[in-house]
C-alpha cells in the first residue's frame, strides 16, 4: 500500500476533479507484476493502467489500490468489472469510494467471489485526496483562507502601502499553495483596487502550465480590462455576495479546493457563514503600530467569544539575503469557546 | 573547555551580578585534577574553587577557564595571583574579561611566565553570560520586551477582557523567561490597572526561591497596597518616564537583564529610544477582529518605515487538553529599512 500511495502522488499528475489513485498488482508470492496510477480526468484509472501493463499475468493476482475500485461507467469503464475479467482474486484498498455515482465496487467484487479488504492506511489515502473527499462529503469545495500579517496584525501601513509585508520566501510559498488548489477566490473590491492577475507563478516569476480557476465574487460590474480576465488562465465572475451560493456554483463546476485570498471583508463573510475549513497565516516579523488591520471586525466583543484556531502546522520560512524570516501557521477553525 | 562551560551553568547557581564561570585543572598528561565553578557573588571564583580542591596537585597544571582570570581584589582576591602562586603553568580561557575593574589577568599571568591562550569557544562562553557581557559593554542592562498577541494583533477584546489570550504553556514559558532575568519592568499604569504581583512562579503556581527585582517606572504615586510592593520579592519605583534614566538607575543597582512587560505605551517609549535588544512574542492562534492592539502606534506611516525584526528562534508551545498551541518568536530589532 505504501508503494500504491507513492504511485498515487506521482509528480506531474494534474490536480483535476478526479481523485489521485495508485495501484500495485502482486503475484501470489508477493512479487510485483505491474503498477499503475491515474493521470487525471479522461485517462485510464489506476487499476486499468496496471491491468494493461500486466496482461495475462494478472490472473490470480492481488490488486492493492489506494481507493475502492469504482463501479460505474464514466469516461472509462468500471474498474470492478475489469478486475474480475482479468482474474484478480484479491483486492486490498485504502479509502472507500465516497462518490455516490461510483460507489459499490467492493460489493460487486465480492459478488464475483473476489476477496476484498478495505480501510488499509485509510488516513494516508484520504490525506492525498483531502479536498476530493471533503467536496464529496460536504457537497461544496474545501476552503483555505490565506492571509499575511505583521506581528502586530497589520496588512498595510496607514498610507495604504503594503509591498512587501511578506518575504519573498512567503510569497513563493503562497504560489505553491495556490497551485495545490483548483480555484482562487477574491471579491470585486480586490479586483478593483489591487487588480491582481491571480495566476500561479514559479520561482522565476513565470506562470505555471496548469492554472487554477480565477473566481471573483460580488454584485458589482467589473471592467473587462482587469488582469484577472486576461488569457493566462480561466476566470469567472460569480454574481453573488453570499459565500454559500458562490461555493455551490463552484461545486457545480467540479471545484474542490478554494484558496480564499480576497481581503478582510470577504474573509469575514466566509468566517461568519462557517465556511472556512483551513486558515493559513504568514506572520512577518515586522511592527507597524498602526495601519490597515489584517482581519476585519468579526463582531466579537469579549474574549470568551474569540475565534480559536487549532494549529496543525508551523513552518519557518527562512529569509535569504537580508530578507525577513516569515512564519507560516496552518490552522483549522474551532468552535467559539463560549 | 566543554566541561568548563558545563560547570559554569551548573543548575542552582543564582543569577547574580557576577558572570557564570567554570574551571577545570588538568595535569600535564591531560587527566583532570580538580574542577570548580562560581556559585554567585561573595563566593570563591571558579579558579579559586578548583585550586582549593587541587591543593599541591595544581603545580605544573593547566587551568581551563571560561572567562579570563580576574586581576582585581573584590570580595575575593585576584585569580591571576592565585593561579601563579599555585604553580599553574598554562591558562586556556574562552571569553576575555570585559569588566574594566577586573581586566588584565592574562597580562599579569604572562608577566609571571605562565603560557596564556585566550578565545577558545568564545561564542559559547559569551552566550552563557550574554546579559553580563552586554551590560558591561553598553553600561546598561540588556532589555527583552515580551508581548502576547492574537494572530490578528490584539491583546484584549473590545470590552477589555483578555484572560487568557496566551495558553497555559505560554504563561509557564513566560515565567521561565522572567526567571532568567534579574529585573521585571512595568509602567505605573499597569500597576494601577492590572495590579500584577510580578513574581516568578513555578509549574504549580508557587513563587520560586530567587525572585528578580520588580521595577515600576513612571511619575505617578502608587498606593502601597499594590501587589507589586508585597514581601514576595524586592520592588523599586523608578520616578521617571525616560527609559534611558530608568536603565541607568537599574545599571547602578547591578542589574543586567530587564524583562519589559509593561504594556504598549512603555514598549513604545523603549522602542523609540532604541532601547529594546530582544523581542519575545507569544502568538495565540485566535482571532478577535477588534479590541485593544497589542502594539501601540509607533508613528510609522508607510511600509518602508516598518520596524523589522530578525527572527532568532521559533518555538511551538504545544497545547494540552484542548488548549491552544501557541508560537513563540524570539527576535532582534533591526534598523528601519528606510
Amino acid at each position: 500500500m505504501q508503494r500504491a500511495l507513492a504511485l498515487a502522488v506521482t509528480p506531474g499528475v494534474p490536480l483535476g476533479p478526479n481523485p489521485r489513485v495508485g495501484c500495485v498488482l502482486l503475484a501470489p508470492d508477493g512479487t510485483t507484476i505491474a503498477e499503475g496510477f491515474h493521470r487525471g480526468a479522461g485517462t485510464p484509472h489506476a487499476e486499468a493502467a496496471a491491468l494493461a501493463e500486466a496482461g495475462d499475468a494478472a490472473r490470480g493476482a492481488t490488486a492493492v489500490v489506494t481507493l475502492e475500485p469504482c463501479n460505474h461507467t464514466g469516461r472509462t469503464g468500471p474498474c470492478s468489472e475489469a478486475l474480475i475479467a482479468a482474474g484478480v482474486v484479491r483486492v486490498v484498498f485504502a479509502q472507500p469510494d465516497a462518490n455516490p455515482v461510483a460507489v459499490g465496487g467492493a460489493g460487486r467484487l465480492r459478488e464475483a467471489a473476489v476477496e476484498v479488504v478495505g480501510g488499509e492506511m485509510i488516513d494516508e489515502a484520504q490525506a492525498i485526496n483531502r479536498a476530493w473527499t471533503f467536496a464529496i462529503a460536504h457537497r461544496r469545495p474545501f476552503v483555505t483562507w490565506k492571509f499575511a500579517t505583521t506581528l502586530d496584525g497589520r496588512s498595510a501601513a496607514t498610507d495604504g502601502t503594503s509591498r512587501w509585508v511578506s518575504s519573498r520566501a512567503a510569497r513563493l510559498d503562497t504560489h505553491r499553495l495556490r497551485g495545490l488548489c483548483d480555484t482562487m477566490l477574491v471579491g470585486t473590491s480586490t479586483v478593483e483596487v489591487d487588480d491582481p492577475e491571480l495566476t500561479v507563478r514559479d520561482e522565476v516569476d513565470e506562470p505555471v502550465a496548469i492554472q487554477p480557476l480565477r473566481a471573483v465574487m460580488g454584485l458589482r460590474d467589473l471592467p473587462t480590462d482587469r488582469r484577472i480576465f486576461n488569457d493566462r488562465a480561466e476566470s469567472v465572475h460569480l454574481r453573488t455576495r453570499d459565500p454559500e451560493i458562490a461555493l455551490a456554483e463552484l461545486h457545480a463546476r467540479d471545484r474542490q479546493h478554494v484558496f480564499l485570498e480576497g481581503g478582510p471583508t470577504l474573509a469575514r463573510a466566509f468566517l461568519a457563514a462557517g465556511l472556512v475549513d483551513e486558515v493559513v497565516t504568514y506572520v512577518a516579523p515586522m511592527l507597524l503600530g498602526s495601519g490597515r488591520s489584517a482581519v476585519a471586525d468579526l463582531g466579537i466583543h469579549t474574549i470568551t467569544d474569540a475565534l480559536h484556531l487549532h494549529v496543525t502546522d508551523v513552518a519557518v520560512l527562512q529569509g535569504h539575503g537580508g530578507e525577513d524570516t516569515n512564519v507560516r501557521l496552518t490552522m483549522k477553525p474551532q468552535k467559539r469557546s463560549s
